[in-house]
């Protein structure tokens, strides 16, 4: 197994030591790392909390900050973070006007933020369900929610900074969702420490196209290897098609690295999924390609559309100061 | 060769475009692909100018902006920019007040620069030679320039910005260099397109000391893998007794992935960096971590130290809006 660690059970604990050392303008860790919140807490506005398994960085701790999150509750790798993490960062960051839990849909998060919720006083939850790939998958019933939860966190963000109540962002995370797919890809597996092997084999020329971000199996096994156009093809159609949306409409893309793809390719391939949204008629007026959501090392990428209207792009513009996104500020 | 890719010939011109979309609120792209360039241009002040190989990513473009960077000049994957793209661009944005050119301390980078800089009127060079690994390299007499060179172009770029003469800018240039050392560890080779197979051979519990960012050797191969809090004193050693700071001098530490390594592990390598640095009575005022000095797909990483002193602490800190670097604006 090839990664900088010193003892597997230590890993995380390590890793948010030194996350929130570099950032420690931004957010302060929890003396029992059970939460990372922000470094100045803002009363008044709902509390947006997320969290899950590690192993997906920056996500959801990168995301603490003005304009984003005000915590988040990080699990052991791949696993999700337990309803006492949840409740004792609600209690940290909880401003008065309620809580907003944010949560992917795999069964453990879903379990254990919903217990969370039934505990605290004033708290909603909006599930992620962006993933096209699959309807039902290794840890989910239904669509799992993938890279397009950073966008749903970006946006509800910026809109309880504006004073959105608990209700109101409720409905905005729903209907941002809702207007949120992705699909990924993968080149390789990823390797959980614990296990100290591939958590899929994958041959040298084949793909897993319409990979999770745990390596959970996809549409299909691909081989040989697509080019990178047929690739964004194949993630863009499938996108689109099931958004539905009309020519000529407005929409954020979302070129999102698993961790050991490089910004090279990267960009290349939201250069090729310009080119097939474009050819669609579409138009790309946000744009984002970056490591966000991660499978530990894992090569691969996923292509996230948001369709925008006049307030989700003002939310998005809205300024932000976090760990991994900043801007505007 | 698992990558993205289309053909090996169009991997520099897709990627480019891409990026130039993504990001064309911040930079635009020259038609012939030769330099990248701020989308505003700011007369007035000196122009800072850096280029180099492809495959380091975000290095060079992703630090054109306000704050850094006017222009970048990407040569094809680890081969330097010609004599006539760095004169292209020096002619875009030269605003009146000569041009600094940031060359990082590799044979071919040195050779094109300089021929560039005898074909403008007002050019002066800074070359970065950081890495404190080897004396000797590859492609290099003396030392290699490698992560360091961000620090240079950031602070720089803080410095041009407020006005600084060119002689002045040269001047600090060099100085912030002699104040900054580097070493890289990798753990898996890169694999340059254009060969198709990976760049050296290491074994599956291997790993290369003081590995150059073109997977160039480095001090000794390394076997069995250490625990990545020896890896970082080795590394914070060899920076350290470098640079050979008072005890409670204060630095910056900048941990660098090279590609394919997740925020997780460089998390986890900044905190037993942290320690060793404390250890030594050193203070750590700045810290960043991220993949932003990369060698295409190698699994790895670098320590960067910088000797901070008033001057060099408020540039770092002063405000900056490119695609990879973004704060204070």
């Amino acid at each position: 197994m090839k990664k900088f660690v010193n003892s597997v059970g230590e890993i995380l604990h390590e890793s948010l030591a030194g996350f929130a050392h570099c950032h420690r303008d931004i957010v302060a860790l929890d003396s029992d790392f059970r939460f990372v919140r922000r470094a100045q807490r803002k009363t008044g506005k709902v509390a947006l909390i997320s969290g899950g398994g590690s192993g997906h960085e920056p996500l959801h701790a990168g995301f603490v900050g003005y304009g984003m999150l005000d915590a988040a509750c990080p699990g052991q790798i791949f696993t999700s973070p337990t309803p006492d993490q949840i409740v004792a960062a609600a209690e940290a960051v909880d401003g008065g006007a309620g809580v907003l839990l944010i949560v992917k849909n795999y069964a453990g998060d879903v379990m254990n933020f919903t217990l969370a919720a039934e505990m605290l006083p004033n708290a909603q939850t909006v599930l992620t369900d962006d993933d096209v790939a699959v309807e039902r998958s290794t840890h989910t019933i239904g669509r799992r929610g993938v890279a397009g939860t950073m966008v749903v966190e970006k946006v509800l963000g910026a809109a309880a900074e504006r004073g959105d109540s608990l209700a109101a962002l409720k409905d905005l995370g729903t209907r941002v969702n809702n207007s949120t797919r992705s699909m990924g890809v993968a080149l390789t597996s990823c390797t959980v420490p614990a296990a100290g092997r591939p958590t899929f084999d994958v041959g040298d020329d084949e793909m897993e196209m319409g990979v999770g971000i745990h390596g959970e199996p996809g549409r299909r096994r691909v081989s040989p290897l697509m080019p990178a156009d047929a690739i964004a093809a194949e993630m863009v159609s499938a996108v689109v098609e099931d958004l539905g949306p009309n020519s000529g409409q407005e929409v954020l893309l979302l070129v999102n690295g698993f961790g050991a793809t490089p910004m090279l390719e990267l960009y290349l391939m939201y250069d090729a999924a310009r080119r097939h949204l474009e050819t669609r008629g579409l138009r790309i007026t946000r744009g984002l390609a970056g490591n966000y959501v991660t499978s530990l090392d894992m090569a691969g990428c996923s292509i996230t559309i948001t369709l925008l209207d006049g307030e989700i792009s003002a939310l998005w513009d809205a300024p932000v100061h976090t760990a991994a996104l900043h801007h505007g500020i």
